[in-house]
């Protein structure tokens, strides 16, 4: 039940170690103290190792890579691995740059991920080793929609047996599957897109969850992916006609703050496929 | 017209390569988002020619330059260049030491800026290649009055010329001019100055007017200037008693979200030199 | 009196230089604004001793320390010193890397701090030179309480005389103590470890009390401690039953925006050991 993996982030207090874009990182720290974890951010090559070592996951996000912290990644992976923690990563952008699809595809190679988190754009990048992505968003043409729901599903299953992994794709229909199950979550805004980093945020908040619930990974990733949602459904209910995508956000951060078992239990629309 | 450069922006969703400094970056995004566009930032050598390939234009702040981001901001200037992007500079912090006047000297000599953008203290260090200021805020000695706008008017259109670009002063009056015609600018608020980074953020804003109005650069960079302005006296007029420059922060970018044309129309103060 | 040391911010509007983590920056820049100063964020070796040359003080926070910050801030900081600018440290995370270890000792033994500001774990680190902290957050085993509070003045008076500086240890309760005197402030909320970066926020701002009050520096800095603890409070109380740890961080630095000397005055709880 999603209500227990909630509650089992709010009573272990998971330290996340975050690899993660300047951009949004703020908001990744605040919304993990927000929904019970505590973050922890190092990007040097000579930090992470005993950086990790401390925490019980790694999230793994490539949205402003550079050599350095390319490097860090690389290490803090393998170590995170050594230990058994879960490892997420969010290859933000890969599509869109060579470096970006290069440097997702070796950080697959090297490290064991206990999950990939991304658009479509960026998962099918991730199957297919190469792709072309306009951005950080996903390519209109990729859209899970109603119609291409069952592809859809298929897809990240197969792609969860090959990589051996828990593939989560989220847009307007969030897909969370391992090679037997798929979680299709239809909680979510799509003002949510308006806000930069709802996407990185969902991630750090992933693997807290992947943290406090080893026995239960897969429910606690479609647990994370609905949290989200549901509080992007709840705070734009309480946005006043004048508040646009800044106050948005700090009303999600909020929202989740303040999120219990039962609500979540009872917001999240969840179909197992 | 004014409102016709706001749609033209939120008809194209124009997508900005930001070479940005991290200290303002989160705002940068999401006013970017809020005003019709979309945000992707990159400042890896190796990474930004592929990124700045599929954007439609750069903004270049050197707000947090280091040795390796001022290379990108030289590669992705020249690429953009190369593909006929506009590329706007905002020479953060020029006269302020030497390393931020002579990168804002080398970028001015090897790429080709539709805009440069910043207050009177850093735009008199671009047009004299030298200069001092105290910090990244204007010097009160340089401030545009209604005493000395004849002559800053002046000023920015010589060095418009010379440059063969549009340059835009901001300050308690902004300037945004090309050789032959100035647009001065009565909007905004002086407690603008007390949020870090609202310069920033409009330099994003301008890059994002640019690539959306390629026929009307001139009026699209004066639009950008007067929405932030305007936003900014909007959102001044929401705050509490209670208030201060973190709210007013996340209401000026909400405005921004909010804005359409005809607000835009009416509130804008301008008058043509 | 408190009330003095907060005028004389607001009066001389003190340019602070930081040379802090990415995680927290904006808020920081945003708080600087709010109690009266004016930030300047520049981390590039080459760029360092031209800014903080034109500062009025310098904050060294090692929270997302590399490679070339490190030799930025040893930098910085022996041109601060060399100018006579108030440098403080705050040594985020000091015992749970060796890295951020040993780049603190370092910069105690290069640097002359007029003050270093920490949880209870990091500053033990600061005093036996090795430690071992979880993350970025106090040991639980560490904690000043009023059971351990006798015996925790002592430690930081003796570390203040031994280092020739001042101590400030922030938690629950906090110390700020000099060799002589330490001054017990039971401000603040515990709400407020909810919220990412409220240490950082608070060192910057003692560093523009440090500068705005060089006769009086140990008061100086306990009134910016006490500063941060009522604004805390006040925001608290504004709290509505949606809002969390987003938006208290955005009151905070509001309230923070809006406090006058009486109000700073009335609210401070302090006791002198």
């Amino acid at each position: 039940m999603f209500k227990n993996c909630l509650e089992n982030v709010r009573n272990t207090v998971p330290l996340v170690h975050c690899i993660t874009n300047y951009v949004t990182v703020n908001d990744v720290a605040n919304v993990l103290l927000a929904c019970g974890g505590s973050p922890i951010m190092s990007d040097e090559p000579e930090d992470v190792t005993d950086i990790t070592s401390i925490c019980g996951g790694l999230d793994i996000n490539i949205g402003t890579l550079n050599k350095r912290t390319i490097e860090a990644m690389k290490i803090a992976g393998k170590q995170a691995n050594s230990l058994g923690h879960p490892v997420l990563l969010d290859p933000v952008g890969a599509g869109a740059s060579a470096l970006r699809t290069n440097t997702s595809n070796d950080l697959i190679r090297d490290v064991k991920f206990a999950c990939i988190r991304g658009n479509i754009s960026e998962i099918k990048t991730v199957a297919n080793g190469s792709g072309t992505t306009r951005g950080v968003d996903a390519d209109v043409a990729d859209t899970v929609t109603e119609d291409t729901l069952d592809k859809a599903v298929q897809f990240v299953k197969t792609l969860a047996e090959r990589l051996d992994t828990i593939i989560a794709v989220t847009g307007a229909i969030d897909l969370v599957a391992d090679k037997d199950k798929c979680y299709v979550i239809r909680n979510g805004r799509p003002e949510m897109g308006k806000i930069t980093g709802t996407g990185c945020q969902l991630s750090a908040i992933m693997t807290a969850y992947l943290v406090a619930n080893p026995d239960n990974r897969l429910e606690a990733a479609a647990a994370a992916v609905a949290l989200m949602g549901a509080a992007g459904e709840i705070a734009y209910g309480q946005l006043t006609e004048t508040e646009g995508n800044a106050t948005y956000r700090n009303r999600i951060i909020d929202t989740i703050y303040r999120m219990d078992g039962e609500t979540l239990e009872k917001s999240a629309k969840v179909e197992i496929c």
